[in-house]
């Protein structure tokens, strides 16, 4: 594509950027400052990788406001590369279109509503009372349970399965192998026997959602998990019944919730955190990786360790558990002076 | 549904209850108090929402027999009203009756039995020498292997995998994306390279066990890996080789075991808890989040940490963790008390 | 199969050993020592079974070439018994051979290479441009997205899907459910939005690699995610984009790894361990459970704990933190004594 074409591109989509270099060249893919070819992009946004940016071969580099004269190669100077790079790239790589199509081997079912540009791949299921919007793409394998709703521009993996009674928004991404909607842990102990909760409650998960591969997340109870607009969740992540996650939150990989447990909006959480259940985390909270959160957070800012604290407060912990060894010694040669001391 | 029936369902259970309240109104739906319709049922267990007795539009509400003169609403009093709630909510939501189908998409082998009303669903397969017996649901896309035996009234779910030779009880619901009777992790080093011991075992499930979204229960090496009766396992649970859990025990969402260990009976495990090899657990043993367990356990009771202690033993450490930074100044400061008593 | 027949076999294999007793009994299946009968072979690596010895039915037990004379029954004297173990068991249980065979139900786009002697079992989804070596056997209902090659004797499980544009070598094992080649987790924020990275590299596998049920490994963001020869990956395993796996190493239950980290060459990796994104772990490392690596690590060894550091110093300093509260009153004591030797 013709550098000019994606400079165009970029300003219909609003960026405000300065260009240096010659717009004529040919841009066909992305790639990593120090690979890249003439014909590719890359970004800036990790000062690890400056001394990259003599030597790179890329065509086009996209950096920060900041870096000028950082480059011999043609750059595109920008608030937040990051962001940008992201807007090349999406229109460098677009995504399959969602053709009017349904492979012979799938089953959708008569009573199902199948919108326009709805693609429908190998040995898909789409059971009773779905309904599917415009621009769908279900790939080979998933299966959509009786009286599920599909926004337009919803993209569902291979083997993924989205269960009855859930709703997805607009530009919805299930990943492979994702579980949407199936029964929560709800059991009642009568003497020792386990007794089956009904869930009745539903997954409603909003716009600009995407979840990642092997993710579960239960439906509600009674009432319904609800997975507010532009959240982003990755892979074999666990939400439990009536967990509510609020918008723009972001959740990494093998993080856990338990039930009713509700995240506020904007939140980040790393790599295998865990949360009880019934607990209520305000906006703007950020866990770092393995944090255990059990209770309430009304205070925005960053958090870890188990039970979850500040993580400054963490952090100091952290350090001195590593010298533990040596406190503990420390405390002896004290008793010993002490003891010496009171003879 | 007539309350009046309602009721004469528990008493046909065996539920000891007093009722206050008109028995001819209508009720169709459970509902949480705060939310409940004229026709719906509620209970309160947790004294957190004891105000919303004041409010509830609820037709119904279930309470424990202390609760007397609690509300104005209609009201059952009972020894265990979360039982009595799974019991009512049970009849007010009937599982979608297995009736005698088989989809023309489904595969099912000409050498499998199938029982009476067992209901196959679309792009099933169920190979050579499977049994399932009457009143078994498979959903759609998922596949039981040669070999494998279900009990009756077993729920499969969608796109869920009974890998071959397994066997499983009655009433044994496994969750959509689950894994039965993969290969565990057994592997032989020799000089740098890996060599893979068959996985001759197999994955053997009791009756009434609930296996949960995405769970992986490997098949065992030589013996068999086993799952008492009347277990309940949460999604993304990982369960490798030989491993045996006890009849009537509860594992939460992310859990891990590790080979050839034993989980005794009646035990419950909490969220991302995870287990060493090798190791035995006694009968009612409590374990918290993210627990470590390396040894064998051999007094009931509630464990916390890694490696896990006794709770209570955690729960003090855990406090002093906390302190560490200041401890250590309070040290230091009496290095330097008794640095000056010495001189 | 008779045992001189198994003895050719080893022999065939390279296997060094010293048999004693009589090598014209039948030998059918391999069983654990306690339980073995008089046509089964069991093996002793573990000293705890020692007693067993003693009395197993076994009809040949594999031993450490040290264990002469220590048992009554037919025995092989080797190096690596359970290498040896693993050879007889791969022997006395061979695998399915994967014949030329296409399920009639299986969706295979005309534009595939199958080769020689592949099975694709019911409801397999092939699709455009794949291509399959020969003996490679695909289990029901799993998914081989667009351009996607496997090599010789691959294996993969059922419901597994391999997405687009990777590629396998030989002699790997994808078990059931897993997902190899889903997006990765990359999205930019603006202005609170998150905006999806296209991920446009490729998950690469070497040869006799063998990942385990419902692992998910995501596909490159620009470079590639690659697994070396020679490794295994147990259960729940999430690898992010851009990690680099290296040959030898052993991934348990459970671990996750964030994106572009680097393991070297024959680490393990045990169960609910994390590793924080953009790090490198040299080679012949080795984790403990549930460890978190949050940085670089240069020299060979074990570690552990949360940031993780040398075992040794993390068992040191576990072993304080469980003696925490004695140690608090015991600073609290001191302070009381300098008190009265102050005053």
């Amino acid at each position: 594509m013709q550098l000019h074409k994606i400079l165009a591109f970029l300003a219909e989509n609003g960026v405000d950027y300065d260009f240096v270099g010659d717009d004529s060249i040919e841009i066909n893919q992305v790639s990593g400052l120090d690979n890249a070819r003439a014909d590719q992009v890359s970004f800036l946004t990790d000062k690890k990788y400056l001394d990259y940016l003599q030597t790179t071969q890329a065509g086009l580099v996209i950096l920060n406001k900041k870096m000028v004269d950082a480059t011999h190669v043609a750059h595109l100077l920008v608030d937040n590369p990051y962001y940008v790079y992201a807007l090349v790239a999406q229109l460098l790589n677009p995504l399959k279109p969602a053709s009017n199509f349904i492979h012979p081997s799938a089953v959708v079912h008569q009573d199902a509503i199948v919108g326009d540009d709805v693609y429908i791949g190998e040995n898909v299921v789409v059971q009773q009372g779905v309904k599917i919007e415009s621009g769908s793409y279900l790939a080979a394998g998933c299966v959509i349970e009786e009286f599920t709703t599909l926004g337009k521009q919803c993209r569902i993996g291979s083997n993924a399965t989205i269960c009855h009674h859930c709703s997805l928004g607009d530009n919805v991404i299930i990943e492979a192998g994702a579980v949407i909607g199936g029964d929560g842990f709800g059991w009642a102990n009568n003497q020792g026997q386990w007794f089956k909760i009904p869930q009745v409650g539903r997954v409603i998960i909003g716009n600009n959602v995407s979840i990642g591969n092997n993710v579960t997340v239960d439906r509600g109870a009674i009432e319904d998990t609800i997975i507010e607009d532009n959240c982003i969740i990755d892979n074999q992540v666990h939400l439990a019944h009536n967990v509510k996650i609020g918008s723009g939150s972001a959740i990494a990989g093998q993080a856990g919730f338990a039930g009713s447990t509700v995240l506020g909006k904007n939140c980040t959480v790393a790599g295998q955190v865990g949360f009880a259940g019934h607990i209520e985390i305000t906006d703007n909270v950020h866990f770092l990786a393995k944090a255990g959160v059990t209770h309430d957070i009304t205070e925005s800012g960053a958090y870890a360790g188990f039970p979850a604290i500040k993580a400054s407060d963490w952090q100091k912990n952290s350090v001195r558990v590593r010298q533990l060894d040596k406190l503990a010694k420390q405390v002896k040669a004290l008793q010993k002076q002490i003891d010496i001391l009171s003879n």
